[in-house]
């Protein structure tokens, strides 16, 4: 059952449990630094398929069934899947459900999508509505380069505040109590929520997505400190979607205006951590499935050896179109939150 | 707290109630045979604004802010904004919401958001996730054609499968029982959800979205059924959202091969309602907007009457994109179902 905490942020008071999760990478990201937390790492980005669109939906649908088979579980055995991705219309998402008889909500708020999928799954589960969600997003350089930006054969220069979208995929099951298979270990659960609200700080520059998305960011952690009277140090770690170099340094500095004490070193970002300087990404990665892919390899795995045992997961989106940007308009960000705690937290 | 019932649908036990709804059309519309259940009227299809992207955006804010106001509410008295639209990346309910302090889940089912708003708005609602949830979509025929189909100045010839794009929107609130404004007339409640799946027959023709729409719909009506053991006749209405004339008299085929029985004087569609012959809109309206108008005009109107006691509303949405459409992909569907009904039924 829900409980409502401060001004907006849930409770969820069963303590949904993640039984297992898994993520997939392209070989990029697999030379990067936390390369060997990822599951799967793709031979090459088109996976035999005839586009690179159909690839992403099939690294997707690889992603959810690898994810439902670590739990010893079919993809049936959810009751929902929670799912998006950056392509118009989110057809990632929707080619990976057809092939997948689960009843599907098709979710979309740019890079914090994963953490939008965790927040509503987590509720459904938590009141019963579900017993098992699946939640799994994706993203693709080569769909999103085609789609957002110039054509790859262009080769245009990149700014330094520029990110690299990531090819990667992450999938988290969630399940009530009495509905994780036996053999699962599951001493990771999802205790908090808290959904972002769209916030625009008029931004247009389409290749500084930090600068875009940290003031959603710092708005959303500001809510939910105050609404649950946590300190931002009683979290391990608070560790963002992809704000990359330039706004994780902007969050904290917003942060600091806030009022927010935080120690520096906890805060991390899932964009400025995938990628090493030599790897040419500028200021990190991007993508939903960057942050999707980190959860579900690092941050998943060190929780649960306990390295990490009470940490926000707070994935950043960046909200904008190649029409809107095209017609001036600004780009507003949001960044959706949710705590994931050991237990005997 | 809700309560899963077969094999996918959710009872909301605690019956979400409807305290407000408001709905927006455009011209054509307003002449069209449902003409006056719609609260407002575009005086033009701009709303003054530079471009039909913003003109929905507005459209969508304003239909939000008149939903709450009839509430005697601010649209921050809402917990949570669920809301999408059909433009690329939902930036029309993104915009909306940058104005208004609301924290905001963005969705994208193609024209069956509306009641993907609803089933999640309700189950947040009935587990005290939140306590006033409020569900708006829209469509706009111009944003629509530019994005989907050819320059309007083309001026191409439509098939008689094609439907015509609604510019329109509408908002639901929902509430849960100590949340509702003291002085709304609150008989109406949801009581099921059931989420659909993704269904591909494998149909590529862009303009015969009601072929592409009809498996979905007669897939998650057999489930709903099925799952809580009422007949279809046991509604006195299932309405459907934007099936279209083509769409609607397939679904009567489909259910009549898979056993389900129904009167087919119950089983109405909102595409296939909201222009007259003459209007020239062929197989009927489509888009998020048109479900969303007609339940927020006409069908919450005629429930909160007496007209109507128990009715399924299941939007209906074709999952495609103008790129998956080029690359020569096939068209799957999907539909979600909720049941509205008064008191005492």
């Amino acid at each position: 059952m829900s409980k409502r905490v401060g001004e907006g942020t849930v409770e969820l008071t069963s303590r949904p449990r993640v039984a297992a999760w898994s993520s997939t990478v392209g070989k990029k990201e697999r030379e990067g630094p936390l390369g060997i937390s990822f599951d799967f790492t793709l031979g090459d980005d088109l996976l035999g398929q005839k586009t690179w669109e159909l690839a992403e939906a099939a690294m997707l649908r690889d992603t959810v069934c690898r994810c439902m088979d670590k739990a010893g579980l079919e993809p049936e055995d959810a009751d929902v899947l929670l799912s998006g991705d950056l392509i118009n219309q989110i057809m990632a998402a929707h080619f990976c459900a057809r092939e997948l008889r689960v009843p599907m909500l098709g979710l979309y708020s740019a890079c914090s999508t994963m953490s939008e999928a965790l927040a509503i799954g987590g509720m459904l589960v938590d009141s019963g509505a579900a017993r098992r969600a699946v939640c799994a997003v994706s993203s693709h350089f080569s769909t999103a380069e085609r789609q957002f930006r110039t054509p790859l054969e262009q080769g245009g220069q990149r700014p330094a505040s520029a990110q690299w979208t990531v090819t990667g995929a992450g999938a988290t099951l969630l399940c009530g109590k009495d509905y994780a298979p036996d053999n699962a270990e599951t001493v990771v659960s999802m205790r908090y929520a808290t959904i972002g609200r769209v916030i625009d700080y008029a931004i247009k520059d389409m290749s500084n997505m930090g600068a875009v998305m940290a003031p959603a960011a710092a708005d959303t952690l500001e809510r939910h400190l105050l609404d649950i009277g946590r300190a931002a140090d009683d979290y391990d770690e608070i560790i963002t979607g992809d704000l990359g170099k330039v706004g994780r340094d902007l969050l904290l500095e917003l942060l600091k205006e806030k009022g927010v004490k935080v120690d520096r070193n906890r805060v991390w970002d899932c964009g400025a951590s995938i990628f090493s300087p030599e790897q040419d990404a500028h200021a990190g990665g991007s993508g939903c499935g960057c942050s999707a892919a980190v959860l579900n390899g690092h941050i998943l795995g060190r929780l649960m050896k306990g390295e990490a045992r009470r940490v926000v997961f707070m994935a950043t989106g960046a909200l904008l179109s190649a029409t809107s940007v095209l017609q001036g308009e600004t780009i507003p960000g949001v960044a959706h939150l949710v705590v994931l705690e050991r237990d005997g937290e």
